[in-house]
């Protein structure tokens, strides 16, 4: 062990970028969160107030935060917290499924949805996506899944899983709707709603959803790792059972989850986050404009028109074309973006890329078209 | 949703005292990680820098933190990091037990080793301990378990933990002699070294392990969640296997794990730490002399004597006597430590309760030693 080691100390941060990437924008802690960081991040911080259940703790107020608050703000009637959203999809298929189970997702899960299913053992079975330019999933394809599902394994699904909205094209499905019908058949739904719940209005209840799953770092402007799960009395009992030889612990949970940081960070937000949820539409009218903005220089928005979703994936053969022919080749997008201010568009994509204007100002927004007018005349 | 909510904003923690909780000794951030962490506490910060694999990240140094640096450490071949100890545990038993086999450990474990083998479904036998005052694990118990638990299951356990130290006691068994038994049998033998990684020179190839955890909040200065787990090559292929529908993402990690501020202060506390791990003599010299103070004062530090180890659990009768006609019964303990600006002792507690010396100064010392002198005559 030697100097060598002294790398790991000096770590730095771009800072003073604006960031497009939709994993950041709704992960900047808010004002008030930002206070509380140096007399919470040490080690466990919140576990100096457990007598045995984190989530009983009631100062700092953990216990009504996840108790009473957070399954209000989910329109769930129980809801906890986790290590992250794939965390907690792991949590419920782990709970719901037997090896060899299966289960129906949609084709824009997002990665984890899929590695939670392999790693609980678990057969799934997509709903196929419409083709360019709108990649829509198709809420009546949910029948026909759950029913070939059936047929080819002999046994229903034990969960259906439907992203809301999807992390590449920012659709919104009808989820509704995708409830309704697999509540025909018994099959409870989980919505992935890690661009979604601290971002929009949503609620569990309202749309039918058994599971609703939210990402901390992703949406509630919290210190990641950090999820939350929101779930009916009845599946409850399922998924936050109780240890045989420790009463008071959660087996799913591993006794408790977030200890740090990451909870008194989500706490800390959730006033702000309350606020802004309420100011969704104008996000999604910003969002609007600006995707029309991109198309009058030539780019073409993917996914669901007119856009219901900050996150916006375009098609821009304008940057393709500038790539070769540009000394950087497919890295110049990403140069030319940093070099005016901008991060957060993948290193190396010109043909497609995604990106968020989720809380930018007015005036960020004029810089990020600035910058794309700028680069699309080179 | 209301006014109310402004009490999730307002939370603080209690600084200026001297903590003695076990658990937040070696938790506290070195003054770099200290610096760092207002660049990365948004969200999922890391990711800003990732290419599909979060240990693959080479700026911050993630990459050769996880793959050089951390098996140096810990003596292994490959190491990754988790979302804590508890996790690293659930992640070997998940990877190599089915469903109703069966593993042995010891009699001291931690709770999360009994929840994280209910989580997998595997069934324990527990390698019993001594009785008061040493409640030490008699290494060649491990045999007759290991024989016991084949005999009533008929067939071997696939895995054997041992604690090391415990958290209770602080006892460090010979992990060696444990490891040679338990490979006698051809069961592989996890070290549970939440306490000791980041805290006392400690190497898995050494001791003769096949598994060693280690908890970031713990013993390694980091913010939480986070944990380490080191393993050889051979087992690298199992617990680190790869998802087949997405070839670069590990299926037990869920694609990645410490995603943001955690990571970035294990690394950035590291090179503290290894200076720390050079001194621990120091610190056992510290916890013995102290544990001789708390002698004259009339308890009785239970566990292994001499002791070897900075978590010591005291007897202490006398402030059961006094907690029987002070007026604040047995919080009395907790409330006249805190007069005297220290916590971490367990409110309630008074005959029997842990602490730690792990990193106080000798100034520090000398006030808790003073005030249980104190309080003692009361």
């Amino acid at each position: 062990m030697g100097e060598n080691h002294k790398k790991f100390e000096d770590l730095h941060r771009a800072s003073g970028f604006i960031n497009l990437n939709p994993l950041q924008r709704g992960g900047v802690l808010s004002d008030a969160a930002r206070r509380v960081v140096p007399e919470w991040c040490d080690g466990y911080s919140v576990c100096d107030f457990c007598e045995g259940c984190l989530d009983r703790i009631k100062n700092p107020p953990v216990e009504s935060f996840v108790h009473e608050t957070l399954p209000e703000f989910l329109g769930t009637e129980t809801a906890r917290v986790t290590n992250g959203a794939r965390e907690s999809k792991f949590i419920v298929m782990h709970s719901l499924c037997e090896k060899g189970d299966c289960i129906v997702l949609d084709s824009n899960a997002h990665y984890t949805s899929y590695v939670a299913a392999e790693r609980a053992g678990v057969e799934f079975f997509e709903v196929e996506k419409t083709g360019e330019p709108e990649y829509e999933i198709l809420e009546d394809k949910y029948a026909e899944k759950i029913e070939g599902a059936k047929s080819k394994t002999g046994k229903p699904p034990k969960l259906a899983l439907l992203t809301y909205p999807d992390g590449n094209y920012g659709n919104l499905p009808d989820a509704e709707r995708v409830a309704k019908i697999c509540h025909q058949y018994d099959v409870p739904l989980l919505l992935n709603c890690a661009y979604s719940v601290g971002r929009m209005p949503i609620s569990a209840k309202k749309l039918g959803a058994d599971f609703i799953v939210g990402s901390g770092h992703k949406s509630m402007a919290a210190s990641g790792p950090v999820g939350v799960l929101g779930t009916s009395s009845e599946y409850a009992e399922v998924l936050f059972r109780k240890s045989e030889k420790y009463k008071i612990k959660e087996v799913e949970l591993l006794g408790c989850t977030s200890r740090g940081l990451p909870i008194i960070t989500l706490m800390a937000s959730f006033p702000a986050v309350v606020e802004r949820v309420k100011n969704w539409g104008e996000e999604v009218e910003k969002a609007r404009k600006f995707s029309k903005q991109m198309e009058n220089l030539g780019m073409q928005q993917m996914g669901q028109r007119p856009h219901n979703h900050d996150l916006m994936f375009f098609a821009a053969p304008i940057f393709f074309e500038i790539s070769n022919r540009h000394k950087k080749g497919r890295f110049f997008l990403y140069k030319e973006l940093k070099d005016r201010g901008i991060v957060g568009i993948k290193s190396g994509l010109t043909k497609h890329f995604k990106m968020s204007t989720y809380q930018l100002t007015g005036e960020e927004i004029e810089r990020v078209v600035s910058a794309f007018t700028e680069i699309s005349k080179l």
